[in-house]
């Protein structure tokens, strides 16, 4: 099984999409609409007896009909179709079978029997199968949009295999929003065949992938997905967000994908021995993606935290201690430094609160000066961003002159420039020292999008998140020196 | 100091804003600038011997000048300016100022001296004083927006006194795009007169506000503020922040605010004796602020979960039974209702996953029968809102023929028809069964503004923030039991 190779299956040249049906709202509609519409690079055959053309794409009754070989087949006919269909893709030779359809082993002895069925027909053919019980898969690379939900995820570095499709999905769909690219992603579904195992050690292997995300309900107990893990870990970060965690939760992982979820408490010294990034909500997985596709891995716990507001630093700063970062006190060169630029009333101290200077240079030099501290590893910066709008209520009682005055002014874009500034200079930061920067955005709104999409600055609404990922940042970095 | 009344502070006539500028980017504009554009309900009276008049105000040399009895003064002039500025508002029968003058007893010793002086001098006139080294005031009410930031809250049942003024401003702004109203907030600065104790027996009298959010750092050792909040936790809910909950948390505050964080332990007992509810982020904050304003308090701890996505079901049970939250299993009478509106494969348990059911009415279906189960006191939703927005990337194959089509279909508008059906519904279980229900929209852009405004739904991106709502409403709910 080491060697096995997923190529096919996440660039295939061409798929046949067993069950497309011309009827909108069928998922065999959806989903050949989401390949069309993601701009698939290779050819489509629909396959279904009753129709002659769909999508305007000529349709064919079975697959033994296509005219060419098929590298991939998607099934999302009824569960008791699904052998025969086997049977033909096999008879076809098809190297890969997605089997969208549920009710096999997540609904019980019924369904795991028909599971073990179509399994060990594929296996006679040397077929393997994603699923069943999937929402199936994505590939930046060949534009492979197969998947249930309309989505067309940015591309980038992560890749995730996911035990729940929902979950995974909505990743791909969030990433978008938060400015996380994505190179494959594949929904394990029930795992009758290939396993998370098997899309780990792809992954390990695929150059475009640079970050692993898992989201894991459970593993068989023959699995070899944590000693792999232990070995990829050294070479690419895997984060992990474990479902099933309680014995509710466990009950309720059953139903869904049919997994044994096990006890907690030996997966989270697993993960830990194998180097994966455990976190503990669905934002933390995200958060971890962003991070660790765009920021260095700290060399240590120490952080300096820059405010233009007490509480923040405040509250930061616990932040950092409860979760093991260290906050160090400014020495007395980088206290005179600062003096330089501040008012008097500077907090003189790391955090270094900036008080109520609100211009942007002192900002910016302030930020130099504490990357270039050598004896902090990681920065929390408040205020490149805030930009709060001015809004007229109904009841302003300006007088007009202040009001043309304020039109003429535009916050928007003065502040989209000088934010601009900021990034630039933080990614130059960054490659400079090797340290990571995050920085706070209080927002979304602040979020400019091409700044977003050409530099990748990491920033979060609200210090937890940052401090956290900076913390798990730190554990990998010590799993990597403990494990050279 | 029981009667202590606050009313002319938060609703003065009039205000003499001493140190007002002509200067566009000083304090003393911005905070002009920010009464004006606000609408406030009074007149304001700039102050300042070197200006005729500014942003078309008359202005006045000294206070003494103003020729009708004054409210309330702000003072923005420099620390050392600040004593005998205190005496001409005594001499003129001031009886509130709010001084945002910084560099008082938060810089040391010799601010702290000077923090002295001016309280002396103030009690001498029967004077009190918010700050020194506040960030001022906001009141609904008076439409009084005596603030340094330009924000204008939503209006709403939340009251705010903050240790932090960039913290509770920003939980200000945070509001209007979380949709949570404000009624009044005070930034109480370094509290050299009126403490935090002070703002909470008044908000507790208070008929407009509902629900109190405090971010504390720390409070005098002969402070009344935990018996009273004791007291006035059995009728409104207080929800608390607390900065410098470690050593260096606690040193950045006393540079902050100059308090003395003091231990955490024994603010969290205290807290937890007095009913305060403690959040452990700002996140919580804003959240807790949302759900306590919107939602009944639930009687129990027993969540009943919707989801489309199985693995949203289980890490939402996760997350409840982690905090505390029981799902129970459902009862046969339940399966039997929904197994006649879900198709077969739907989970048969709570949590109840639809599967890929994503018609409308189903959902809207299972919700009532839920919030009908006489077994559970809230709910979890995830559905009611998806709306992954079609996209056409730049490489889709579409047919020209379906491309028509979908630009003749507005998802967008059918969604938010569907959506407002939904919250419809939602608000109506919730008037009838008393139980909150939360809906999960994973997506801000899922959030419609109208629907916000007038039903006010609670809704979280990710379940783990709806639980932690939850369990803090769980042991409020304790609290008012075990205290009635």
């Amino acid at each position: 099984m080491n060697d096995l190779d997923l190529d096919k299956l996440f660039n295939p040249k061409n798929i046949a999409m067993i069950g497309a049906s011309a009827t909108l709202g069928k998922w065999g509609s959806i989903i050949l609409f989401n390949i069309l519409n993601g701009g698939f690079d290779g050819t489509v055959y629909p396959v279904n007896p009753n129709e002659r053309s769909i999508m305007e794409l000529p349709c064919y009754p079975t697959v033994g009909d296509i005219p060419e070989p098929v590298d991939l087949a998607m099934i999302t006919t009824p569960a008791q179709t699904v052998p025969s269909l086997i049977d033909e893709c096999g008879a076809k030779g098809i190297p890969f079978v997605i089997v969208v359809t549920s009710n096999f082993s997540e609904t019980g002895s019924k369904g795991a029997k028909l599971e073990c069925e179509i399994v060990e027909k594929a296996r006679s053919y040397g077929m393997r199968i994603v699923g069943p019980n999937t929402m199936g898969i994505f590939c930046a690379k060949s534009e492979l949009h197969a998947l249930m939900p309309p989505i067309i995820p940015l591309h980038g570095p992560v890749s995730m295999f996911s035990q729940s499709g929902n979950l995974g999905t909505q990743m791909l769909a969030w990433g978008e929003s938060e400015g996380v690219g994505f190179e494959k992603f594949v929904c394990s579904g029930n795992e009758g065949d290939l396993t998370c195992e098997d899309y780990l050690r792809y992954f390990a292997k695929d150059e475009a992938t640079r970050v692993i995300l898992a989201y894991l309900e459970g593993v068989d107990n023959d699995s070899e997905l944590l000693p792999v893990a232990r070995e990829v870990s050294k070479k690419k970060p895997i984060i992990v967000f474990k479902g099933g965690r309680t014995d509710a939760g466990s009950k309720a992982a059953a139903s869904h994908s049919g997994a044994m979820a096990g006890s907690t408490h030996i997966y989270k010294a697993v993960f830990r021995q194998t180097g994966m990034i455990e976190v503990s909500s669905s934002q933390g997985l995200m958060d971890c993606a962003k991070a660790f596709s765009y920021l260095p891995i700290p060399q240590g716990n120490r952080v300096a935290i820059l405010t233009r507001g007490g509480g923040w630093g405040v509250i930061t700063t616990d932040a950092c201690e409860e979760n093991g970062l260290v906050v160090p006190p400014l020495p007395d060169d980088l206290i005179k430094k600062l003096n330089k630029i501040l008012p008097e009333y500077w907090s003189h101290g790391n955090p270094v609160d900036m008080v109520a200077v609100i211009s942007r240079e002192p900002y910016l030099k302030c930020l130099e000066i504490l990357a270039d501290w050598e004896d902090i590893d990681a920065i929390i910066t408040f205020g490149g961003r805030e930009n709060i709008t001015l809004k007229s209520p109904k009841k302003s009682k300006l007088p007009d002159e202040f009001k043309a005055a304020l039109s003429a002014f535009n916050p928007q874009k003065e502040n989209a420039q000088g934010q601009d500034k900021s990034i630039k200079l933080i990614m130059e930061l960054i490659e400079r020292t090797g340290k990571p920067i995050i920085e706070l955005a209080l927002f979304s709104s602040d979020l400019d999008r091409n700044s977003f999409e050409n530099y990748h600055p990491v920033c979060f609404p609200i210090p937890e998140r940052a401090v956290q990922v900076l913390r798990l940042m730190v554990e990998y970095r010590r799993f990597l020196n403990s494990s050279a």
